[in-house]
């Protein structure tokens, strides 16, 4: 049982049920979540001590955030409390052709509004074994920029492994500010996830494929990863890589590189998608399950593809699955069957 | 922006939840709905002024499906109120090999039982630019039947494009008497829309293919087409061509002949259908909009292909989709990746 | 209109709506079944007399098992009311590569704990046409047990016609308990269901395929058969061939032997699966009808085996399809077009 | 256990959730029910052998009518299956100072439409104890009323107590057709249920009460009953005298006379109201068991008030309480403690 | 029928079910409403051509508010397009001692950040009779006060009848800043609406009474009715008189003088109140249906207090009666019998 | 913050929706809940370190019981996992003179097959500052009884506070089982709380009032208290007084003595309730943060009082109020004015 921290924003995802649309529906589907809490949420399913970093305000609103975490087992100790809004974002379900739809309204709340005093990084890093966070979280504001970069620092003092998902969002920052954040930080990183848009949007790489177009081509990851990893030092270079035939069918698999060896996962066939929102961080938080207690970079990696598969077939953001059923997977058993 | 105008029947469809049979729901879903109710909603969404002609009753259920169009943004100025009854139909949706299920129960409805009177066509059609019913409403009664003549009358008055679905529902009428009803009608239509079955049992054209075997021969439609221009001198003959697997599997493109090019649209494969049910009114609602602001009946019809395709992924009679998401899916993205 | 005559638990099932985990419900849909109870069901929606013969607490919660029954025409005369439990289990709904998971919670229940006097077994069989029982009755307890030896004696006494779906369940018993008590009861049984997996475990013989491995060869039953045939004397020996692809996509057939002709039905492909719980239960209901009232062997197994298809595509345990539903299956109609 | 026989008509009732209104909900709870229904609902659950004859369209809309009978123990064997539809009635529930409304729907339901043909009522009155309908049931149509006749007159040949609920309907009949048709039909009548506005616009005699006023005066019914007694010679007349405060809060109260005794039962104050629909039948069902079973009028009086006053607790229109329920409550257990 | 102008903001209120409270659901009602949304709402409801004047986001959340209009006839034909955000409340329902809770989520609403150019005021007004706001209105923000500035001046210009719901937010500004801002707006205002408390804090007027005991005392209002009269040459001044016995509980009555004559209305208890939220509101809009349809200002005000009793009733923030169910109301009929 | 513990079962309420009964709903919502849970969950809520010591199967259906603690705040750390059930019970909502039922289904749950080895007491207790438990604890199992006596000596060994509410339930034990059991544990407990009717039926008291009456005699109490302190030096005896005048009306008040001063509470008038279930528990814990944080018993109590008159507002076992809200109700704020 390893200590992890992750710092980063959680949401409300309010969504209609079903495939339902926006202007049809008549309640929202409450689903807590973000970026570095889904982190959290897996890293707590797996049996480690798991932490987020944020600020909610103290209302209720900001309490049913805080209830969510506990209830799947995340610490919430070092969560500030105050400020005015919980950050939002609508998201209807797509299906076949209709793409899923997102809608954010997270301007002006209560994390981007932090200040470095709401938190003390050095007892937050005290005894972690690794720090997570996203691109998504300098991306809020500035403050919280700031924050992430007082987190890296605290983190590497206290000897803390730390990761980053790059996760480039073009409605909340350009690529040009974006890269000139992300940057500095990466010396911070030891284990870099991204794929070949993030790299370029987030740190200036040039794309070799074209990830719009489903088919995704491992190969031509190589060389964009070896570049990553000999510019900024990482220990694993990893990228998921989505085929995206439609809004109910995905193929899904990933690649990792620690310098020696590319090592190309499992491919799963993904049909039907109960929900896709959280796949990218049910795999980092698979990865770092794999990271922290599996020999070797390719087993890390299997456990993190077959952990993200599984979410794809999961209601909300959270992977709520535990190791075994994740071993279950990745170990071969995907027929399945019923499990009495 | 078109002013459009439709005359028809406005249901409540009532539905058990997802895939619940009759038998086994204690809910019902109210869903409004009805072939030019559809195409209504559809015009709506494309930013026209549309409009739906027909007569509810002045409670509270016929204010329910008043209300639904009015929410869908259909001007419901020239909805008579009055008679007793809103028509139903029941729907329970099927999956895999087991067909969705409608009994109907919209006998003796206020629209069947309408007059002359509750309606001014002149005042309807003045400055319209399109007309457009099915063949279920001269279907619904003998009254029924007389409106839609006196509409057509006015339509070709006001100088206003006229186009029929011709939806044969053998519930309603025989095929004798659907011939001897529509025939007569067929000389205010240009655009003619329906499918074999359809033009030999509402206008006794000869079938060319068996449009029961899921598969689909579009080369079959060419003398067909040919024939129906020739006699009715319609400006468009059109057809969608639906590929049944299953309940929850279709393949989906059309077919259109404006006298000298026969065009075939992209097929799309629709897996899984949320609802099948309005699939064919929003053909003819994406249709109308595509020949109102299309420069080739090819382009017309790649919307309507479009629209209907995503149709069949949202929950409901009415194709709640604005033209941008059809250009989308039209202009070939179908990756269904999310739209943040 | 035979009198079908069943012994066995039925349970309510709890579960989450679609989906979802039990770790994110909040609310459990009620629906009660059992293997037996299942078979009951599927009689009486064929338009037979049928009976549940079990033992049900006498307050509100044996009364939503009972009225449920009652609900679909299962006749509740036999049913002993008293004792403290009715068993549950809960279930969650798995997609794609997740499995369906079931924890059960029936020990103690009033079935289980059920006495001789509590049943007239003579009055029971007295009439009967067919007996039913699964390899699951006599698991639950010592009593039971003894309970359906008594009922196969009745049966036999009356010349009833008696059916076991071996159904081997290693949360209720281990192998080598199983063997010692339903062998001596295949003395009593006519037809004998199971696959290869219940043969070996319920009756000692040795399988020839791996039945976990998804596909299934229908070939490598045939010795098996023979042997079962020949040590026992059934009429009839029978199996499904479940191919599991995925939770949500499965090929689906069977296979019967009368000691004359092995007779392979048609193969379905099932996608999406709703709820495959009951789906064996459900064959075993169709191929009583089919062997009370189809001329071959083959006729009986095509009834049985499209019955228990659509009940993949019904939510809950009970199969609600009436026979003309599963003749027009049976009859190659399975292109999904709506009914109207 | 008495076999007790009810004619009439079995409807579904459309109802949103909870107080929400017909104008904002888009889904209705579906609750079977109806005035002899209901009667036939109550007999079953204190143990009678209960029938409803009436009749159902064969399709599945009819099945969910027969289904709720049989769930609730209701025999069903004189239901004749046929027709076009189920009658209907939409039903919003008040609050407050805002009364419940309804909306009918009932026109040309299979009932309504139904021919002596459907029925053998000397099979059905064959060793019947107790025949029930309302004055709705022949308000339905002529047809039906034809029906209740033929009913009566089995029944007298069998020697069946018979009881009425006047029960004037005002969307059904005028008060003259009511007049003409059931002041015949008193001859066959034991039993005779009815307020003061019931007596005079079904039978003719002149109120002395203003029974709208929401207050009620039990010594001004003693005239009324005693003419109505001697002009028809019932064994016994009875009313509820219901008080109106809101739709919420109601005093109920009711009111035998046997010829010799006027005997006022307990007056009981509900609130909050649950479910006021299906209040008048339920004390038509506890009368009939109370007459059935007990010694005195008082006691079956005081049965009837409890068992109904129980019913506006419950949503829907059966009354869901077991004998030990009411006997509960009409024996002065009215503090509402948990039973554990 | 009488053309009606309201100016402010519409949000989405996301409530529980029920009385659950915000830490235990897990679903959200989506409420569309706002001060005078639900005025316009009102107006629409009895026959008059409402506007709501309001700046919503183009995308689907801003949509859904543009709906719920439409569907329930409010014209949104001057409501702009833009902006990033819908205004949001949560509420939950209290129940007995407990409270309502409300908690604000509007800043940077699209109306809070709209601009003088986003409307044509003197179009808006154009034929209008009445135009309405609410003192939350300019609260929002700078920008929305100068727009009611605008409004008002366009609303004289073009001989408009105006009225205020002074409506005191302390969320929103402090009693300074509203005196600051209402104050000046007041030459424009015909008929003023406020209780003592917001005469106190709106416009500096000192309170005769203590409006937070509960029990409220009429004639104290009289004194400050005058000199709100006197200084702003008020046609009308108008206050709603609210009893708080409990979240549940509640008397209901309204004062309004004419420089003539105090009249109070009759008296009601609310028992249960289903929603308060939007109470204040119905009594608006009946209020400016009452003095634009009554004779007197008595008839007026017991229409507008019937109006907002019946309010209480109903679920969400829009009063959804129509004109003759307020009129039974205030005509005396609150015996809450059901309506068939 | 004090560290508070409690020892006992927490089971799932299964409960239909609203005022629904058992025999009418198809779904249960999902309710955790037990006597010393919800006193935990109290706590917890109240700001202090609160734990449930318990033991739950290590599947799904024991981890919802942990996770909603977590949720809720409750330290999970001394729950014990393995066993094979989770206690269970049915509850049905009662309304106006219906009770509320409920059905156990407990036997043999977890806790109830609980070692002394699966707790280390020493660990628990250790910086303890209360201990809290009920009748219902030993009363479960002779293995949980045990388990109270060991937890009992370990608070003791500890200096840790115990209280007790003593909770007779007669569908556990018997009153001389009761008896024999909890007399022996009274040397442990500091804080007793208890009616008569426990005070009899656990500890052989002689009653001095009837509390099945509703009315509830608080003078009656002042022998018993004074005996209890007498018999077995407790510091505080305390009683909750309820008067149950329907399921949906109660009054409530409560009593106390410290040997030197009986205080009476203010007196509570809820209507409606809205969950009665877990009143008692709230009560104890509102005492416990009382007698923690308060001067006075007086004070503590008043605390405790509006508590638990709160929680009957409150969906679920749990009492979801934090500190401030019960401090607005004690002080005299019941008016059940909106929040905003």
């Amino acid at each position: 049982m390893a200590k992890v921290v992750t710092l980063g924003e959680i949401m409300l995802r309010l969504s209609p049920n079903g495939q339902d649309r926006f202007i049809q529906t008549d309640i929202f589907r409450i689903i807590p979540g973000g970026g570095e809490a889904n982190v959290a949420v897996s890293c707590a399913n797996y049996g480690h001590d798991a932490y987020l970093v944020t600020k909610l305000p103290a209302h209720e609103i900001g309490q049913i955030a805080v209830n969510s975490l506990r209830r799947y087992g995340v610490n919430t100790e070092f969560i500030a409390r105050g400020g005015d809004r919980v950050g939002l974002y609508y998201c209807e379900t797509g299906a076949s052709m209709r793409p899923s739809k997102v809608i954010y309204d997270r301007a002006n709340s209560a994390i981007a509004e932090a200040n470095p005093e709401d938190f003390d990084f050095d007892a937050i890093m005290e005894g972690a074994d690794w720090f997570h966070w996203s691109g998504i979280t300098p991306a809020i504001s500035d403050k919280a920029a700031e924050l992430t970069k007082l987190a890296c620092e605290a983190a590497k003092r206290h000897g803390v492994t730390v990761s980053v998902d790059l996760n480039f969002r073009k409605k909340l920052w350009t690529s040009e500010k974006a890269i000139s954040i992300m940057r500095p930080l990466m010396q911070y990183v030891d284990v870099c996830i991204g794929n070949e848009e993030d790299a370029e949007l987030c740190l200036g790489f040039k794309p070799d494929a074209d990830v719009e177009g489903g088919e995704t081509n491992a190969a031509g990851y190589e060389g964009i990863f070896k570049q990553m990893k000999e510019e900024f030092g990482f220990k694993y270079v990893v990228s998921t890589l989505r085929e995206s035939y439609s809004a109910t069918f995905n193929g899904w698999k990933a690649l990792i590189y620690d310098g020696k060896e590319f090592y190309q996962s499992k491919r799963y066939e993904i049909n039907p998608i109960i929900d896709r929102v959280g796949g990218g961080d049910s795999f980092s938080g698979g990865l770092i399950h794999g990271l922290l207690t599996k020999e070797t970079q390719g087993e890390a990696l299997e456990f993190a593809v077959a952990a993200s598969a599984l979410k794809h077939t999961i209601n909300g953001d959270y992977n709520l699955v535990n190791a075994s059923e994740v071993e279950a997977l990745a170990g071969g058993n995907a027929n399945g069957r019923v499990q009495r």
